[in-house]
């Protein structure tokens, strides 16, 4: 190993992703207790009580499911779950992992139809009124909230006011949104909310959160094609919370503390407090990185997510260079783009731990550097850093 | 909640089971270690050096696999994986984890066949030599190494060299049996191992890890059937220990740091002090039970796993009762049977940090002490304790 | 290093000692919290949080003392914060311990008494009467609650009573017993009680924990003899609780949030209900030894300790052999006596997690076992532990 | 509790002081593991392997001392054993922490003399020089490292060198310098260092470091002052490594923990390459602390210490309502001024895990934008940060 290699290969000093986060210092505590039996009475007590916090924590009246991996998990359950193979299936696409979400409806569905816009732009809810009112067989749409490689929200709450009204069954990957900014579930409609303690609330990967409507329970039961006896099943976890029922599998017991630790950190700290912070925090950075001549990615601003900001890389920047640079340099990691967005954009975090208006500063800092040295002109950082100031003190 | 709910509800003072086990205590301190980005190249780099590690616990020059979730998805996926809609699969079903995992191949095989023997003994070598000289055409055979329901081991090696001199290929569920007892998978003939950490290796649920050889790295890539792009996909994960590669999808950070404190606690303290210490804590504990007059589930001490001791249920014992009992007495958590073996046996596990041999009397104590109780006639545990620590001092 | 070497310095699977006690788990968690500045304003209100739950632990209306080292740093400090040049003091004796305290008390005295009894056996109130009574002069009288190294318990409350009558200063070194056993400081006539949090309250060993009566303060305030600008100062702690004061050095602040998990623990699970359980364990002990034909130290079984049992060691049998070989076969450490008890008892410690009565089957099996080898007849484990579990089923 | 005191009392996002510190990740994480019995003979081993590793951190020959309390005890303890009641001392001050030694020396020796300069300067080695010619009788040197109220550092070396020429002990305070600047034990004649592992090593404060030359332990011994049987006792500690020794006292086993888990982090990373971060973020400091137009507290920068940067207060400005505000408005904890430096200056500590460069930006963004506000005219936060970087860059 040479001395680069080492030094790109040390340990980062702030890590300002957009997932995996750190974890709150509450969650890297609480992951270390005891495991015990699944089926000890006191863990299963011990679990309904976590999915109860976890209801209180979405919102919801419904306890919601847990399954055991990473949101992808969650995700490709919702797909294969809800997707019987005579459906009309509706994806919207405005970014990588919105137009990703297809590869999992298409082949399993009947009819498949999308909706795609620019990846630094977001889904029109008059687009999908348009659309639906087209198709009235559509039985099924599914939306990323907030497509993390392009850092773009969308009106999850218009469309799903829509696809209510057309009677469709409402898909929302919100796993790097939720609990970073409101999720509703019941006025934006949505009948099966994927999410993740590794995003916003401060969690390490491992688990995917899922709400289910009543309606998504029907559905599902009824699809022959729903999985069962899977790690792919949502249906086997149904009444698993319950202290009286077992587990399909093993639970994550050591995840199932660090999630509690982390809803319980989020409600007492209040979540409009916490949507706030990373608000602010969002608002900050945006306003350092235009201070010192960067381009944000997205096309609006009003459209740029509270819980990262895409900066535009600027023609003949790297974006492996630029980020070896700013890590071994100032010891932050940031993310890269990813498919149709690498080496286009960067990402800076602000999710759970990280979403405090101050972490901006180091961004900036780490930021406007290396990228200054890449261009062979200076950035001003200064510029940058009092822009983001401003907005604190504000 | 009334009182009889609350004592059941308190916590375990030990948890005596056949997994999750708790965890050794240089595990649960590295779970709370600092969550970093997947793809920074520090984790990255870490990450190839654990599967490196993992190799040498696993005795293996190829790499292993770690999928994200606990080893049912490892097992799940092997199913998914090896299986082509034409092949024709053999089961080996000694109890009902072996049983059930032609629930798996089933449905997904060509032709399926079973050999089946009573749940309280093994699969005998010779039978699946003579069975696979009347069906040449069998392509995998399938077997449990511990059947953890029943307690008791397989012949995995003498099975492996017939499954070999037949050209098929050999998938071994040893969940529950790796790292508490010796498996070569070379000289055993595996094609495809399945295990995870959270038995004898005293790590938590949430990981699977798989061995592949080169044939079934083969067979994967050349059936149309095998999951890609799917959390049950194991192609998907062949290079990715590469630190190099990225990831499919986020990997468990925290559960790969506990993974590594596992393997290093299991490497440091040698793997034959491991399993010599796993032998005698089972020897012990059987010496107890029948010193105090109850009768071991397996139908020959010599098939008895080492690292669970599975006992009979007397006549008119219920197991819930009898479990409920020794822990709100005397704090002692172990595992009912499973399905066809509830209420048929207990089982005490002997697994990573309670493989040692004085565990053996605090469960003899409790499951004495209950079952006297039950059975309204007191048992002898001064005797079964003497047993035990005779074998101890022996 | 030989094998043997080796053997005794593995780590123990069980350390069944009078202190340090292994740890709640979560006072463990609890240790790895961020540290704070002193001087941070949360840092200083969640001390003075603590220090009033600590009050509530102790069942004082007065907030206690915490000071920053060991008890052993509260014993050295009571005394000589509360013996003037001028004073006749009274010590009480009946161990190693209490009498170890006599060399604090006498060079600082004026007039140095003590009334000594047999280490085991207990001081007669009756005789402190008479000796008060005889002289009238004694400003202060000190005992040791507990005397570990003889594992017998002193009338605190009745000798409180005597004291107070004759006016004198009262105090009490309940370093191991506190929360294993009920003190009530107001009834016992306490002035100075000087505990920890390393014993029965299962946390690491690091501070003291001091209740100090107005007369006491008094008494210091007005000694010029009582250190202050040191680390042996109460009175410089006297009111660093409130929030609004600085401290006159830095807290140990992980050691505080240890304490703080410890005292939640106890508080949680109920005063009484803990004092039971430590009762329990020792009474199951007690039978068990008496039941394989060893011989408890204490003189009567009435003063034997609720927190340690002290078992005599039999003609022949050297304690580091003994205990030698209960940690090398069986992974049991247990206590050695001190001083004059040294090589004459060895204690098990019932103390905070270790305090429950299902412990005393490891103590039973692993001292039954080296002791019978040691003596060359083996002793009757099966006898002990079947004693023991008669006491459990009661 | 109202808004603002709720404010003031949250939970610090960074914590930027002189001491406590927060701990590396590492060090937490060792915090928790379980604790074992101090005479276990494996414990034994353990602590001696920690003091050994601790000599070689300390680059001295000589295992050093680890007394049980923060460094406070170390330098009373040093005091106390090292002044014979008719003995010359000399002490040296620049700063309170200097002088607030000499209380400790001054009520002990026969003949108390103190050098005393300005505490924004240091002492200057040619007037020790002349001061022990002209008394030769001076046994005793006593000077602290870095005056962390003042942010300066003496120059021990030089000074050491004299001292030795005359013939006297030379003790240092190197608490708030050692691991983050290099201390050549022997090259700077030090015969007793006293330090601590709650500053630049990254660890919780709760233990005392000490190095005792052969000269020094000679001295202690001979004094019939220097405490003994007593917390403040050095030489009851003199063996107390060897595993062969028992403990004067329990030491605080989890803290062991921690000071290993810091040490290992600092030769690992190793000595050289810490120092020079340390370094180098004291020079971005004030780098950007001048840019904005604060100025400096010390008298030269190239007496500013590289573990802490002193900022003078402008006039008007409140210390409490500047560190309050920087606290709520920014969630940036420092540094206070002590006794005469209260309400002069504060700080900013560069001590282990936040010695590293681009901490400073926390600093300067939080201290410029809080002071800025107070003194009613904004300061030029973007010029500090730039300058910051600049030094990062170079």
């Amino acid at each position: 190993m040479n001395d680069k290699t080492a030094a790109v290969n040390a340990p980062a000093l702030f890590t300002l992703t957009t997932g995996p986060v750190n974890c709150y210092p509450e969650v890297l505590s609480a992951l270390g207790k005891p495991v015990f039996y699944d089926y000890d009475p006191s863990f299963m007590a011990y679990y309904e009580k976590v999915m109860k916090k976890l209801a209180v924590a979405l919102g919801t009246t419904d306890v919601p499911i847990v399954l055991q991996g990473e949101p992808v998990l969650g995700l490709e359950a919702a797909a294969y779950s809800l997707v019987a193979p005579q459906d009309t299936v509706l994806n919207l696409a405005s970014g990588v992992y919105g137009a990703g979400y297809g590869e999992w409806l298409k082949p399993r569905a009947g009819v498949f139809h999308e909706i795609r816009v620019a990846y630094n732009d977001v889904v029109d809810p008059v687009a999908v009124d348009e659309f639906l009112t087209n198709h009235p067989e559509v039985g099924l749409v599914a939306v990323c909230h907030h497509d993390t490689p392009s850092g773009t929200i969308n009106p999850i709450r218009e469309i799903g006011e829509v696809v209510r009204k057309h009677g469709a069954l409402y898909v929302v990957d919100s796993v790097s949104a939720w609990a970073g900014v409101e999720v509703d579930v019941e006025a934006c409609c949505i009948d099966l909310l994927v999410t993740g303690p590794n995003k916003c609330l401060g969690c390490p990967p491992a688990l995917s959160i899922l709400t289910v409507s009543e309606r998504a329970w029907a559905k599902m039961a009824a699809n022959p094609a729903a999985p069962r006896a899977s790690i792919l099943s949502i249906l086997d976890w149904k009444d698993a919370w319950r202290a009286t029922e077992g587990f399909p599998f093993t639970p994550s017991v050591s995840e199932i503390y660090g999630l509690e630790a982390g809803i319980d950190r989020y409600l007492s700290e209040g979540p409009a407090n916490v949507w706030a912070r990373h608000a602010k925090t969002a608002e900050a950075m945006r306003a350092g990185v235009k201070a010192m001549g960067l381009e944000l990615w997205a096309a609006r601003e009003e459209i740029a997510s509270p819980t990262c900001t895409t900066i535009k890389l600027p023609d003949g920047v790297d974006e492996t260079e630029l980020r070896n640079l700013m890590k071994v340099r100032y010891g932050v990691v940031i993310s890269s783009g990813r498919a149709e967005t690498f080496n286009k954009l960067v990402r800076v975090g602000h999710m759970g731990p990280t979403a405090f208006p101050l972490y901006t500063v180091l961004a900036l800092t780490a930021l406007g550097g290396a990228m200054g040295e890449l261009l062979g002109k200076p950035l001003d950082i200064g510029a940058a850093v009092a822009a983001a100031e401003a907005v604190m003190r504000g």
